[in-house]
């Protein structure tokens, strides 16, 4: 068997070798996704799907605590609704998928399939909307959109996703304007404490906001690879949609007028953010509060000693209330490749029961994040390893918080981001006039982009790090996938 | 404000004049739905949309309970593998939306929208089996499906629709058969217990069977109008799919075997059913397990009495933890309009609390499902109200039970059918000897199929009722949404 646990190392290619390659390595060797039949799409499996399904349920209820409720528009947009909103349509047109018949019919009209629903869902609140005692409409879905993207790669950039998409209308610019920085805040919490992601809050510039929005937040994160992930944004839209769709509603006394807008979403994406933040060369390393599989008991030498076994059974019973515990008893595979196996899948714990373990009423348990190995009684288990897991999602984030700082610089000059991106990558700092020019002198010379202009400004400096003009914000800069 | 009210009932068309114009009525109304920019397509609005969460909620809870678990595939099928099986092909080929043109360009095979995602597991079950160990595969998917259907209606038949659609793999025949009854039966008690509607199971004919299965099993229920619906469907699908796709597994001696296979689902429809199994002239009568609202509070005359709001809103907060209540304490509107809007939402209980009900310390308890009223202690609410709810949920099973059984009838020929049929709506039972040509003459004749060849058979007599032949089976006979 010992080949078998060599074999299961030198599947992933290690990551300093080649990042994309590990990346590729983890997610289907792991069987948390495989590439579907049709380019780009992807087959979500059951051990991905269900840290999505811990994200939607976390996610949700921020949601519905915060008041919104959910409901559901249609798959499919005519071409002439699509086209209401100049800026929307021309940043959409080239990445959507046309119905062009149905049920052996050529259809009189092309039907996309959503890319994003503002248009079909503005089309909707417009026959809605009446009154202002209707407002605030805090809705949300969750729903598939195809995007018909060139370059893919699983979870996170895909031609078919799965996200929830959040379209409100208010009678305010300032209440909407606080939605959108609400929702902002929701996502950062939903990446820091479920997912253990440290993330950078702001705003995009005017280059890199959504196509119709008046401006957008955004989160991002830091992967291992020292590139950064757009992981949540949330648009303030203004009145650009609501005018472009003849959205209005009569106000106190009885005027027409349109409401402000905001729309904002996250994607399976998160998913791929999880594994590029915390994986290392033996695989996934998943946080306690998404892992499928929180803790795996592993049976040692169970088959000259039945009394383990049924000592693990009994643990695995005792422990079911407390987290989500899996038995691996299966006799066709040796402990030495259970482990392995259980490493790769990110597995927070393994509770390792053997003879020697029996007879003094312990097991040992190996944790994930830092393969330190401890000896805990079976009695005290069911009280000890909840606040291990809870220790273990607190590491994880600060971990990845430190690895954030020291891979974040300072630059005070195109010449210094240029040097310090060509020995890796990573999250430069710097003072930014604000103008376009500068912003893709930037992208041109580096690849890299403006990441966001963070919400927590720090002074580099009273100039523009990249020309002669005066400084009007700090901005954080990075090579992005 | 008495014209309001009386508005109120006038805005729906009583059911003895047109169901089906009640029925629209109704679900628009209650702003359950809303018809979509594109012809067949529907708006599924947040008070229809909570209803389908309650049903995801208990369904998924009872399929992970049984071992199954969740997982993604992709919305497009390319129509080649759609080809692969022939009856598949033949069944769907005429209802589904095709994709053309991706990112302004025209592809090079057609893609599919999913009608049912038969084809597309089974080419990547095809790539992930390899042994027997690794069966049984009990998966099943949250998602949207498209059929490019002709006459639509929201909830009930819609170009695109919410379902669950569950693809297992088993080594054993029996096995797989067992999986597709244990999942009719878990339809069972999702239509009884959390819906309130009793239902038929039993087998589909040869005909009626989904294309490509071996067996389809069904749940079967009577509407308001005497129609039959069906409301879940479990097919046993032998290894057509299986051989077809090429799926195998090694099996205990190292033979390469093909497994057997099971599907099933069910949708939105659920909701329609919801609507006209219980539903009447005020409007929407909802079973409280699946009610967005289980109690609204109306105070009375609160203008006047500032003490009756204080006193609804502590009743709200006291009642909180127990049920979902909601405080209708908009000034805007008058309590009659209030009770007659939440009545026409089928809220299955009003509370009503005024100047007098607070001096007894007492609120006026209305039931939605017998309109029936009650006087209970304020103290007495918060355990009493919880027991009533459950009181209401049952007594709607019975209701809908007893009006199924007055609209069952037997009949022992086609004349006696027609006759029947001709009176009005319901479910004949008949003996049936097998053969397809009684089952088109019973169509061509009344317009009504065979629903199911029901496990609970009853012997009606030795020959079959519409021919001469011996008779095979008991059946149920119906018209059919």
């Amino acid at each position: 068997m010992s080949n078998k646990k060599q074999a299961f190392v030198k599947e992933i290619t290690p990551m300093e070798e080649d990042f994309a390659r590990w990346y590729t390595d983890v997610i289907t060797k792991t069987e948390m996704v495989d590439y579907a039949p049709v380019k780009g799409f992807m087959v979500i499996r059951p051990y991905g799907y269900a840290i999505w399904e811990y994200i939607v349920q976390h996610l949700d209820r921020q949601l519905k605590e915060t008041g919104h409720q959910n409901l559901y528009f249609p798959l499919l947009i005519p071409e002439s609704l699509l086209n209401k909103e100049a800026e929307h349509i021309e940043g959409f047109a080239p990445e959507v998928a046309w119905v062009t018949h149905g049920g052996n019919k050529e259809l009189s009209e092309r039907l996309c399939i959503r890319p994003t629903s503002e248009a079909i869902i503005c089309s909707m609140y417009a026959k809605w909307l009446k009154s202002y005692r209707d407002l605030p409409y805090l809705y949300n879905q969750w729903c598939n959109v195809v995007r018909w993207e060139k370059t893919t790669r699983p979870f996170l950039r895909t031609a078919e996703f799965l996200w929830q998409e959040g379209h409100t209308l208010h009678v305010g610019r300032g209440e909407a304007e606080a939605e959108t920085r609400l929702i902002l805040d929701i996502y950062r919490q939903l990446a820091e404490q479920l997912l253990a992601i440290p993330v950078v809050a702001g705003q995009k510039s005017e280059k890199e906001k959504f196509a119709g929005a008046e401006c957008t937040y955004t989160i991002e994160a830091l992967m291992h690879d020292g590139k950064a992930l757009q992981a949540g944004t949330s648009h303030f839209l203004g009145q650009h949609f609501t005018e472009a769709f003849n959205i209005c509603y009569s106000n106190i006394d009885g005027d027409l007028v349109n409401p402000y807008h905001t729309s904002w979403g996250v994607t399976t994406r998160l998913i791929g953010a999880v594994i590029m933040v915390h994986g290392d060369n033996r695989g996934l390393v998943l946080p306690p509060a998404i892992a499928p599989v929180q803790a795996v008991i592993i049976p040692i030498a169970a088959h000259k000693n039945p009394a383990v076994l049924t000592a693990a059974r009994e643990l695995e019973k005792a422990l079911r209330p407390h987290l989500r515990v899996k038995l691996d008893d299966d006799s066709g595979f040796s402990p030495g490749y259970k482990f392995n196996k259980w490493e790769m899948k990110g597995v927070p714990l393994r509770l390792e029961l053997g003879p020697r373990d029996l007879k003094k009423k312990s097991i040992t348990v190996c944790r994930r994040d830092t393969l330190a190995k401890i000896e805990l009684g079976i009695e005290e288990s069911a009280a000890a390893l909840p606040q291990l897991l809870t220790k273990i999602q607190n590491n994880m984030l600060n971990k990845a918080l430190k690895r954030r700082e020291s891979n974040t610089y300072t630059v005070s000059s195109l010449t210094e981001l240029q040097e310090k991106l060509s020995d890796g990558n990573g999250l430069a700092k710097a003072m930014w006039c604000g103008c376009r020019d500068c912003e893709d002198l930037i992208k041109d010379r580096t690849g890299a982009t403006i990441r966001c202009i963070p919400f927590d400004q720090e002074n580099l400096g009273n100039g523009c790090h990249f020309c002669e003009k005066p400084a009007r914000h700090m901005v954080y800069i990075a090579k992005a996938y």
